[in-house]
């Protein structure tokens, strides 16, 4: 009796952000992280397995395509995102894997190319965090001496992302016939060039690899600015998004779920998954201790270093113990808008030093910082996902390994316990996972005609 | 006492070149294939393990950038070859890894990190078969109309190369000190921009990566033109290249060794590995049953295909039956000239029919096919490498995985009797297996300076 029938009970979505030593900027200082094996495969492969241990939905690694400032105080990685998954799928099963790639400094053809690969090697679990990149080192990397301008990295983001899609839709999902005994491989007819004729790209197609377990990888996007916020509502399927207050979480929720209708799409269409840099103790009072001790361990030149990215403007050489200087106005970041007016409200609300600002950033650069006990970070993730903030969280351990361990140790089992996150994987794929559908393809004759035409 | 002790024998060094059902272009319709699995990973897994099985120097993935014509009648593959030698490299431990990555539709940025990524997450085992691109779909695949000129796609290669050797420089051996208590994690005196302001790039550098365990990539080179040539003499530390006869072999072999001196270089830094496509029987009327069975599966139209684009020459509609028609000289072909000028000479001397040409490339696509026993191919591998024509083979299987099965079950094992060929890896790293030494870092100031300076 379908009627009565009672609904799937709603479940919070987990990703595990990685990186290096931990979030904190001082955690390869901390004696619980082992700075180095950052170049040390099996690393890594700890890190995924310990979250696919946890039944988390996805683990996912930023990037940048420059070395970013103050190497010298900071523990890098060697590895670029794409190859370090395809790397991590083979000693994973079900754990979706989501990298982070530029479509600034990249050509459409080969992402859409490497995405459809790793989503065939893993079995359909590759995600796509789209990023539009931001600072004037990584243009100087690709032979341009300026960044382009915000809004028309968004316009280039566009294209690039419907570039991409009809590469991926350019084999329908039956084109392979593997008929021996006639020779025919391919039923071509179902193999087409995309011709695209836009203003960023001119791309013929089809892709050369078919069409990829979960059609396209899962789009994931992290900018908050207007242009991030309509690019996601547009195209993204899941958000990620730094928010300091449960208030700013729950508005910024609604915010980009409202814009959804307006581009086709249902609030269930998009995950929102906030920021949280989770500090974990047995007791309060030693989750404390131990986000003191990181904060003791920070080098307040790179955490000015770090500050004066965001803010566009150069702190060097201010009293740590004075106030922020004037700041520009949000208008005038060509960087990570949205970040930038974060940290400004932060120190101007809280009435912040530059080395209390620095603190408050060390963990999470940004996104949310919360110390306690497994059951208090569980309550303040159930707060914000029943209360209209949150569909899930980007997780960000402020050490590795350990961080990531203790959530999914002992956060993991309580919000297991109280209903609100699976217990074991129902699905095999990443949207699986996320609930979410895999796309159609949309280059298929069929389907253009059935559009235009009635039933 | 070194003056008197014997010198290591020289061994040969073997190459498994991988392409989903076998290089026959009729293989996947053959009975031993499983063209079905060609998007599986577990495949492709299981052909590198059954290569590091025979302590093979390395698997190898050519590349494309389009869909190649005619995929109606041939198997084709998912998988971008840099993300599949990532997986590949978490379910092997010795083997080498070898991607083709085209300098012509690439960043060096981008490139040099990929490779540096995937040497240290496979403990150093990568290897990069520099290619230029030779086609004009791979061109509309970029925004580009036409295809850039050969001599200028060396051009561009060239300084691609520069680059991405200064990227991998630009971290020394020793930046990372790691040092906790002090908060040093890098000595940022060894991590250096490398400000290339060249014709094709400007890129400023550092690269995001440490220096690799191998410092770069084993180089290696398959264009066999004249600027192909002169390019493998400056930059190349092994050559795969397709000679059909020994004698062909040994002119070749002799004329790029004798390039070596002009640019520093000796004999020893550069190996040849001519094709060879092994079609093994254990007896030479199984062998060769096997070979006509092979011929008789190919499909005329897609040979017709495959001709016409290496000959630059349309010959669809064209009697089977008949003569080649006319041909354009080689320094009006803008693809690969020299395959056109093999292929074209190989019809010429024999007087072949269109069908007989086909039949004849079938197999290695201009590569040497051979047909016996394993003692026969044995026996051509070693006159070959103690005649002047090879310092090994990449070995191009007609079909898999029975074809490398075989390869690997019933030829090493006779060259290993004959003290050609390792029973064991000996060393680590693919340039170890190659006999290759690791580059030294150029950018470190008191390398520069020594260079200048009597010592």
């Amino acid at each position: 009796m379908p009627a009565t029938s009672t609904p799937r009970p709603r479940r919070l979505h987990l990703n595990a952000f990685l990186m290096n030593a931990g979030h904190h900027d001082a955690a390869w200082r901390h004696p619980r992280t082992q700075p180095e094996r950052v170049t040390d495969l099996r690393y890594f492969q700890h890190l995924a397995q310990t979250a696919e241990r946890g039944k988390l939905d996805s683990i996912f690694f930023a990037d940048g395509l420059a070395l970013w400032g103050k190497v010298k105080h900071n523990a890098l990685g060697g590895f670029e995102p794409l190859t370090l998954l395809s790397a991590l799928a083979t000693v994973t099963e079900r754990i979706g894997l989501i990298a982070t790639v530029s479509t600034t400094f990249n050509e459409p053809f080969h992402t859409a190319r490497k995405f459809a690969s790793l989503d065939h090697l893993s079995g359909g679990r590759a995600g796509w965090n789209i990023v539009t990149s931001g600072t004037a080192d990584e243009a100087r990397n690709f032979g341009q001496d300026e960044h382009l301008e915000h809004s028309l990295r968004y316009d280039r983001a566009r294209e690039f992302l419907e570039v991409a899609t009809k590469l991926w839709d350019s084999w329908e999902d039956d084109a392979i016939l593997l008929d021996r005994t006639r020779g025919i491989y391919v039923d071509d007819e179902k193999v087409r060039p995309i011709d695209h004729w836009g203003e960023h790209f001119v791309v013929q197609g089809p892709l050369n690899v078919p069409r990829s377990p979960q059609g396209y990888p899962l789009l994931v996007q992290a900018g908050s600015s207007e242009d991030g916020k309509e690019f996601a509502a547009q195209y993204a399927e899941a958000v990620f998004t730094a928010q300091q207050s449960l208030a700013d979480g729950q508005s910024f929720y609604k915010d980009v779920k409202n814009r959804l209708p307006r581009h086709g799409r249902s609030e269930d269409d998009l995950k929102i998954l906030p920021g949280i840099c989770p500090v974990i103790g047995s007791t309060e009072a030693e989750a404390r201790a131990l986000e003191q001790e990181l904060t003791d361990l920070q080098v307040p030149e790179y955490g000015l270093a770090q500050l004066s990215g965001m803010l566009g403007t150069d702190l060097t050489g201010l009293p740590l113990d004075g106030p922020l200087p004037e700041l520009p106005e949000e208008r005038d970041i060509n960087g990570n808008k949205s970040r930038f007016t974060l940290v400004a409200e932060l120190a101007r609300r809280d009435g912040l030093t530059l080395r209390e600002l620095i603190a408050r950033l060390g963990g999470g650069r940004g996104h949310r910082v919360f110390a306690g006990t497994p059951d208090q970070i569980a309550d303040q993730l159930e707060e914000w996902f029943t209360q209209g903030a949150a569909d899930g969280f980007n997780v960000m351990p402020p050490h590795l390994p350990g961080g990531l361990e203790d959530f999914v140790d002992h956060v993991v089992p309580i919000l297991q316990d109280r209903g609100l996150f699976r217990t074991e994987y129902t699905g095999r794929t990443l949207r699986e996972h996320y609930g979410l559908p895999r796309p159609e393809g949309r280059l298929a004759p069929s389907a253009t005609a059935a559009e235009g035409q009635p039933a």
